[in-house]
Parts: structure tokens; C-alpha cells; sequence
């Protein structure tokens, strides 16, 4: 027999006697909630184990907190509410939960530090990544396990492993579809400054349609990503008849304004312009007509994370994205398309 | 001098020194990036005071965490994350973290059990508050610190100290506002099995009609907290003479509702059909026009929160809403209405 050396881990006790860390945890904190056979199996894996519930001993003793820092940051983003959800979800498996903090941009790295000499953390998930990160260069240089969501986008190699969504891919699947509606002049709407994200979509736009044979998209700026602006940028473009039928925006803030453009100028947004945005916010779906859009699939994105904190010689991660087909722009998803070719290759 | 027991705090340490608790640990960390003036004092209050950074040992000797756990769960809650944010912030400046998990209704008092017996939590901060809530009347029993976002509404007293939004008076606030336009037939924009926080709105909209000598509210009730269903059923009650001029919508959601079937029945949101909502949330602001909501002031209510972690004898709070007109509904805020009124007295 193995001596041990450090504590036994509720995950340890789940494991030996084939029930879940919940139902470890019910035994210890709520036993009338488990039948008595149950609750009798796990008290006997407790006690021959010697479980003993105490994160702080467990810290001590094995030199881990099981916390993974995250910088939450103001904004209006539904999106982070999800996300932290399924980060909680994805590290919980690893038995870990998340430390939650706030900083400036310019203190973030100063708090990271600090949590790591409390050895309030063993690693961190970083978000809003950008060109040459301090963040990933000082944690890199010294060994601390981290796992970025997002890329940088100078060229050089960025420290750390990473996971991003495809945004280029997901643009070039959504022209695909545009394609398969009928449509062969397809504007791009960016803004003014836009991030590495957006710029990132705009290229699987001009890819695609490279690819598809088509003259190179319309590329509309608007002065921010905002609807009113958008909407000014747009209405210049939508004149003339070598006008797009179909615009593409990095953002569903921008394609908002897109649709207001088409309504000023007379175009039912669907059937005379398609539409569609990115991000799949409550804000596309609650647009009249809907909004077609692109949503992050956060458990891949999550599990992604979760892994390479736990292995960091993994490579960057592309993640790809779901178009979510709506009326502003009916498309067929690449299941479907998938479907038909076959169908057809059958004799359909 | 009074002998101490437990360790020094990075607090302590910036107290001594007269300098914030990122300095301190910016000393520590990234001496680089102070004055050698401010290195020299932070660095003589550190071994003066023998100030060792390390939350494990603190947790240790001082039987506390440091942290304060929240149970975020998904949803499309652009709200959660400046929530978070603040939290972070009014519980960072009393030395704490927010240890963040997920978990079902059903698991979570499981889960906070959990975090208690392994010492990696002081107390929680609960939100989704329900009539008597389990989580409530576990923590309390125990004499665990936690402090609830939300009331019961019950009418039974709810254990333990609460922050809650004044839903009601926001939405009296909106009534007088519409009314100083010049409204006297309201309707309120509700759902069929709607929250006790919504009810709580409508108890306000009737009370403020009933204070101003108008007619109760003409009630509607939508089948879903969802812009279709209001559009539904507000459209009949826009009908005849005695139909509504103006709209209080429980919710952003049901707002937007309304300004569709505003427009459906050939009335301008605004000049013709006033529509306010709650929430102030990302599609308020989007709409055309946009619309006049009722914002929560953050930094209110999680000040409230960790008050009440500190000294659960504190009584429950009520915090005022913050209206914020727009074209949808373009009332006077208090602040207005007084400056208004000290200007009339002053004979303007």
C-alpha cells in the first residue's frame, strides 16, 4: 500500500464509493437528504479514508488553494454572466471554484500578484487580452498556471495558451449561407478602431468571399460601434444600384443600425437586405425582425480553458462558432447544408 | 502594547504607512514601479510590523477565509456583471474576496454548506431570493454572516439582514413624472405569474394614481415576460376612448412590447403612447425611440451588502431607483421637479 501524504480529497471519497462530490457533500452537511443505503456507502468510504472537509488545511498541507483568479470588469455584457457560469461549471469538475476580483486594466496584474503570494489562487483565466499582455509575460516567466480567452493579434507568438472563438470562420460560414440565399454583393460593417476581434470577422469576409468568387466585400465603416452611428454609415452605402444586398456586421450593435438603415431607406430588412450581427445578444433576438447571429459555444470555450490551466504546453485552442439563423437573414446552418448535399448526392 | 495573536494584514500594513492596499502590495510585488520615498516607508512598515503575505496561514490563524461566496447561474443578465464588479469592490475595500460557484436551486445550499465546511468562505451574499427561503433559515440558524439581494414577499419576516431595490417607489417616481406630462389614463404592463418584485412595481404604479387623484391602472397582463406577448395583449387595451396614454412596463422586455404595438396601432412612442420600462438594460437604450427606464444604483446596494456581512443586526434597506428619461417617455427626474418647484417659489 501507497503511504499517503497529503489529505484525502472529497473528490477521492466520490470516487471510491461511485457517487458524486454532491452527494459526498450531502452526507457530511444534509444525510436526510440521501437514501439510508447511500448515505451508509459513503459514510463508510469517510471514515476508511479519513476525509476531512477543510479547504484551508488542504492549502497548507498541498500547497494548493483550488481557486483560479478571474478579473471581472464593468460593462453592459450579458455575455460574462454566462460565461462565469460555465467557468464555475468547467473548474468545479477539477474541483476548483473561481476567485472572483475587479481591477483597472493598469492594477489588474498588481492584485494577480498579490493573490498568488496569499496563495489565494493557483492559476488564472484572463480575458481582454492585448498586444504584448504584461499579464501572460509576467505569469509565464514565473510558472504560474494560466489559460487565456482570446487572442493577441500583433503577429507575435502570444505567452500561455489560449482559446478563442473563430470569428473569421463563423463570418465565413454566415457568407456562405448569404451565398446560398442569392446573394452576391455583401457589405462588411466595422467601426472606427475596431478590435482585433472584429477585424478578425472582417477578414472571413473578404475570404469567403474570395472563395465564393465574389467581387471583395463593401467594407462600411461607422464612426463607433453604436446603432445611430451605424445606421449614418450605412445609409450612404444602401444608394446606387451596385448597392449590397446583404451586410454583414462585426457586431449586433452595428447590424441594429443596419436595419434601421434598410427601414429609412425603404428596404424591409429580410427579404430586400439581410442582415446579421454577431454575438448572439438579447438584443438581436428582440430585434423586429429577428436578427441572424453567431454564438460562442461557452462549454467548449470553457473546457478548453479548464484544460490547458491543468496542462499549458497545450496549443491555442479555435473554437468555432454557432450561426443561429433568424428572419433578418434566413440562412441555412452547416448541418443543414450538409443535409441537402447529401440528400442530393442520394438521388433526392 | 497589546500582545497580538494573529497574523499582520496587508491593511494593517497600509494603515501604518498611510498608503492604499495596492501599494502595499505593489511594494511587494512591483517595487519597480514606486517612488523610492514610498518603497522606503512601505518597506520599513512591512518588517516593522512583520507583515507576511499569505491567506492560507491567515486563514490558519485567524479562522477567516477572506472570502465572501456568491452563486452566479446562467441567464442573459447583463446586470449580473456590473454586479459582480461592485461587489468585488465594496467587499475588496473590507479585505475580502468573492469566491464565485454555480449550482442548481436545488444544490445550492449543498454547495455553500460545502464551502463552509472547508473554511474557504466567512458568509455569503445570496441572491433569487424565495418565500422562505431554505438558505435563509440554514445560514441564520447557524450564525453564518450572509446578507440577501432581494425580499421575500412572503409577509412573513425574512431571516437575516436584506438590500433591496424600492421597485414600488421607482415606479411612483415614473407616475408622477407622466403625470407632471400631462397622462391620466395609465395602464401597468405586467405578466401572468409575474415576480413578487414586479407586483411590487404594480403596487406602486396603483398607489401613485391613487395619491394623485387618478384612476387606478388599467392592469394588462401579457401571457410572458417576452415582447411578442406584450405586444399581444397590450394591443387591445389601446383600443377606444378610454384607452391608456401612457404605458408603465414591469420590465424593458415588456416595454419594448409596448412601443411595437404602439406603432402597430399607428400611434408614435412618445408624442401618442407614452412607455416606460425597468431595468434600464442595453435594449432600452437601443430602442427607436429609446426608452425611459429605472436604473438599480449599484454601489448602494453592495455597500448595503457588506454592511450587513459585517453587522447582520442591521435592518433591511430600501434603495431608491434611478429613473432615466428618454424620448420614449420624457418625464422630470425628482431633482428636476424640486429644481423646479424652488424656482416657482422664488417667484421665476
Amino acid at each position: 500500500m501507497v503511504k499517503r501524504t497529503g489529505r484525502v480529497t472529497i473528490e477521492e471519497v466520490a470516487t471510491a464509493c461511485g457517487v458524486s462530490r454532491q452527494t459526498v457533500s450531502n452526507a457530511v452537511n444534509f444525510p436526510e437528504r440521501l437514501a439510508e443505503s447511500t448515505l451508509a456507502k459513503v459514510r463508510a468510504a469517510i471514515t476508511g479514508l479519513g476525509y476531512q472537509p477543510d479547504r484551508s488545511a488542504r492549502t497548507m498541507v498541498r500547497g494548493q488553494a483550488g481557486q483560479i483568479g478571474f478579473c471581472v470588469r464593468n460593462g453592459r455584457s450579458e455575455f460574462m454572466t454566462s460565461f462565469l457560469t460555465a467557468l464555475c461549471v468547467a473548474l468545479a469538475d477539477r474541483g476548483s471554484h473561481v476567485l472572483l476580483f475587479t481591477a483597472s486594466r493598469e492594477d489588474e496584474l498588481s492584485v494577480c500578484a498579490d493573490l498568488l503570494a496569499q496563495r489565494a489562487v493557483d492559476g488564472f483565466v484572463l480575458a481582454d487580452v492585448v498586444d504584448d499582455d504584461e499579464r501572460q509575460r509576467w505569469l509565464h516567466g514565473r510558472g504560474v498556471p494560466f489559460a487565456s480567452f482570446g487572442r493577441t493579434w500583433s503577429g507575435s507568438a502570444q505567452s500561455g495558451p489560449w482559446v478563442d472563438l473563430d470569428g473569421a470562420g463563423a463570418i465565413a460560414e454566415v457568407v456562405l449561407g448569404l451565398h446560398g440565399l442569392g446573394h452576391e454583393r455583401i457589405a462588411f460593417l466595422d467601426w472606427t478602431g475596431s478590435s482585433g476581434a472584429a477585424k478578425d470577422r472582417g477578414r472571413g469576409c473578404a475570404t469567403a468571399c474570395r472563395d465564393l468568387g465574389l467581387a471583395p466585400p463593401l467594407v462600411v465603416e461607422a464612426a463607433a460601434d453604436d446603432p445611430a452611428a451605424a445606421e449614418v454609415s450605412l445609409r450612404r452605402a444602401l444608394v446606387g444600384d451596385s448597392a449590397p444586398t446583404a451586410v454583414v456586421g462585426a457586431t449586433d450593435t452595428l447590424a441594429v443600425g443596419a436595419a434601421r438603415a434598410a427601414s429609412a431607406a425603404g428596404l424591409r430588412v429580410g427579404p430586400d437586405l439581410a442582415v446579421t450581427g454577431f454575438d448572439d445578444s438579447a438584443l438581436a433576438a428582440a430585434q423586429q425582425p429577428a436578427l441572424t447571429s453567431v454564438r460562442q459555444p461557452l462549454d467548449a470555450i470553457v473546457a478548453g480553458l479548464a484544460e490547458r490551466l491543468r496542462d499549458p504546453t497545450l496549443d491555442g485552442l479555435l473554437v468555432a462558432g454557432e450561426v443561429v439563423p433568424r428572419e433578418s437573414a434566413p440562412i441555412a446552418t452547416a448541418a443543414e447544408r450538409s443535409r441537402e448535399s447529401s440528400g442530393a448526392a442520394a438521388g433526392r
